[in-house]
């Protein structure tokens, strides 16, 4: 049946950046079938209609770089100086399996759909349970398994996510929705023996390879020292920048390090609210952006960034690096909505299918809406929706032509059992957890 | 009639920190009767009960520098460098009114009370305006008529505001929620004598006297090239630092001028969202608390930080400081609370009876409740507010007693009507700003 999202005003993101004021969409399958102006509007029969109410109707927001199954971890040790260690990897060895990754990934997709997420590009451990996950949640997801130099919680070998990657993306490379890669945790947690042989299966299979990259004070130290070169320069010297490679963070990188990522057209995902609140730095997004570098947003984990909506990201972005180039007026806030969502589409090489609202493309839409005390009044929608807007403002998202979240609630999903289904599986975590905590002396 | 608040986690904010578990509040008249835990709570007869739903009871937020009549300004011109000169000015002289100045504040206490502010500091013009619409909402509310040496909207000569201020104060004075003040503009915006007078008028009345300081690079060249003082050395030349000034900004500061702001104990309002989004930079907020100044959080106005909420504030506040200080240890996320609230009510002279849930304290309350899918798991309530929350997670709120926000509504308030008064109102504005856009080249 068709649908017609009516009474809205488009941002389309297209090239030519074209809105349209008080218009309609219509969707057919999984597609955009048709743009139009109110006044060309009729009824039709047979038809299901979604009254935006003069919302803002936006291309689905695209995040480019999370770790849905760690929801378990939000709130815990924020502030805490040494938390990777700490926390993080020692509840993560001792409690993360199958069934946790699993019913925390279908948590985290709750939140990014009902903050108007509609692609992801995730990467943890247990992927086959996160794709599950996606796939009874109907988001459209780019889910890496994760190798790391150390036993984790789906291997008691190290490197064991080699094999794991191969069967998981085996099973699921032709899936409409999912595409499995492979996901290296980063250069320093791996050697160069896991990071080619990674790579060979990213080129066999023709899959994205996404790793943690430039993001450690002691991961820059780590080349320097051993290499005399950046992760980078060292990455390149193996042969792993390609246009394959998502590098997440990127956060210190030489001059050298940015004609290298250009020179291989390699992608970056950035997580602003990841590295500034633990005070890592901000990455020279300018600067790569004018080296033809493609830039996406990404949350980060909830244990990381805290929340998954692109939008808290968006104004985290603007007062960031407005602030790191002394100047109120670079990335307006139209440059901002554009990183998440046809630039984040680039950035998974998928731009001829999402990231924009054009007929003919995917029907990954949200609207928007401006009734709330906080969105009024709307001069600039792309302002609107970086400096007024929270995710709560979502009101409606469609993933490949389905609708997904409908006034706010989840259309087939009971958020409330899934919570409850995600408590039950948290137990062991939360006990282990909160002793911790009394052990910590913040 | 005697109010119950059950089923809440309780963070008094006083000065143990002392938090309750699964506890509940007495309020009666206007003030905190009595806290106690879930275990010794018994029903009792005419009496009002609320439930928390296992929320989290907070004091009310406190933001201490705003312009509530700003709200026709958002979202206009947000990325453009001289916007002051270009949007501002112009429209403020055309088309700021008493009527609009009356529903533009009504409209922005609304947004205020639904994010669950419950005292704001508030300086513009018409405040007679806005003290009407304050008393009619029922915020705590201490507000400042405007000194500037040009005509504004108004009064038709330069300085007209110090006229309006002795007015307004008499007016105003012993009104039980609402605190006159004065508030000469900013040091270059008047001149030695209107701040002298301003602060005369100060003195007299007891009341505050609130000034933008220390906010622009112009304001500090100036100040040296004319006298050669920073902006606040130069106050302290002309008698003007004392304990009844709240200076808003204080971004540009030498460690002199943190002397002096101690030594005469200024009190400091602090707009991180507004300060990063137009560039101008990180006030030194930690040397300041370090040398024992108080400072609070404001939003600024709509035209300057859109939203104005002080929950956006404690995530701007925790990233930029953090990554200021290179230190994610540095401001816990409970430190960042206390800005928001007990501190808050010291840069009001006011913490003996707002700023924290103790008995015999107002009841100023805000339930955040802990439902909604970004909100869970909590491990730490502070860090749930700070990082996970938003906004729309306000779901209950108390100014002096009474119950103004619940379930996420406005209890005695149409926010539709509300708004459709401030659209008619605004009609020229919008024709003049959306001239003014058409002119810009952004």
């Amino acid at each position: 049946m068709k649908t017609i999202i009516k009474n809205v005003k488009i941002i389309t993101m297209d090239n030519n950046m074209t809105e349209y004021e008080n218009s309609f969409v219509s969707i057919e399958g999984e597609n955009i079938s048709f743009i139009g102006h109110m006044k060309d509007f009729k009824e039709e029969s047979n038809c299901n209609i979604v009254d935006g109410n003069n919302g803002i109707l936006m291309p689905g927001m695209i995040n480019t770089h999370t770790h849905l199954s760690m929801i378990p971890f939000r709130s815990l040790g924020d502030d805490c100086k040494d938390r990777l260690r700490r926390y993080l990897f020692p509840l993560e060895n001792e409690c993360m399996n199958e069934k946790l990754a699993y019913f925390s990934a279908k948590y985290a997709i709750c939140e990014m759909l009902l903050s108007g997420v509609t692609t992801i590009m995730d990467m943890y451990y247990f992927e086959d349970e996160v794709a599950k996950a996606s796939e009874e949640m109907g988001i459209r997801a780019f889910l890496g398994e994760t190798i790391v130099n150390f036993p984790s919680c789906d291997s008691k070998e190290a490197f064991g996510g080699l094999d794991y990657a191969i069967k998981f993306i085996e099973k699921w490379k032709n899936h409409n929705l999912i595409t499995p890669f492979i996901a290296p945790h980063a250069p320093n947690t791996n050697n160069t023996k896991s990071l080619i042989e990674a790579n060979q299966i990213s080129k066999k299979y023709n899959v994205p390879i996404s790793m943690h990259l430039s993001e450690m004070d002691y991961e820059i130290k780590y080349f320097k020292e051993k290499y005399n070169k950046t992760p980078i320069e060292y990455l390149e010297s193996i042969g792993l920048l390609s246009d394959r490679l998502v590098a997440a963070h990127c956060i210190y990188l030489t001059d050298n390090d940015i004609k290298l990522l250009e020179k291989y057209n390699v992608k970056v995902a950035h997580c602003i609210g990841s590295n500034t609140k633990s005070a890592k730095g901000v990455a020279p997004v300018n600067k790569m952006l004018n080296n033809n570098i493609s830039v996406g947003l990404g949350t980060d984990g909830a244990s990381s960034g805290n929340t998954l909506d692109i939008i808290t990201q968006f104004k985290l972005f603007a007062n960031f690096h407005k602030l790191e180039n002394k100047d109120r007026s670079i990335f307006p806030a139209k440059e901002i909505v554009k990183l998440g969502t046809i630039l984040g589409a680039k950035v998974l090489n998928k731009d001829k299918e999402i990231g924009s609202i054009e007929v003919g493309k995917k029907a990954d839409l949200v609207i928007i809406e401006t009734e709330s005390v906080n969105m009024f009044p709307v001069f600039d929608p792309y302002s609107a929706i970086v400096y007024s807007a929270n995710a709560s403002n979502v009101n409606t998202v469609f993933v490949n032509g389905k609708c997904l979240v409908k006034n706010k609630k989840l259309v087939n999903n009971n958020l409330e059992a899934i919570k409850n289904d995600l408590k039950s599986n948290m137990r062991q975590f939360e006990e282990k957890a909160k002793k911790q905590l009394e052990k910590a002396i913040l």
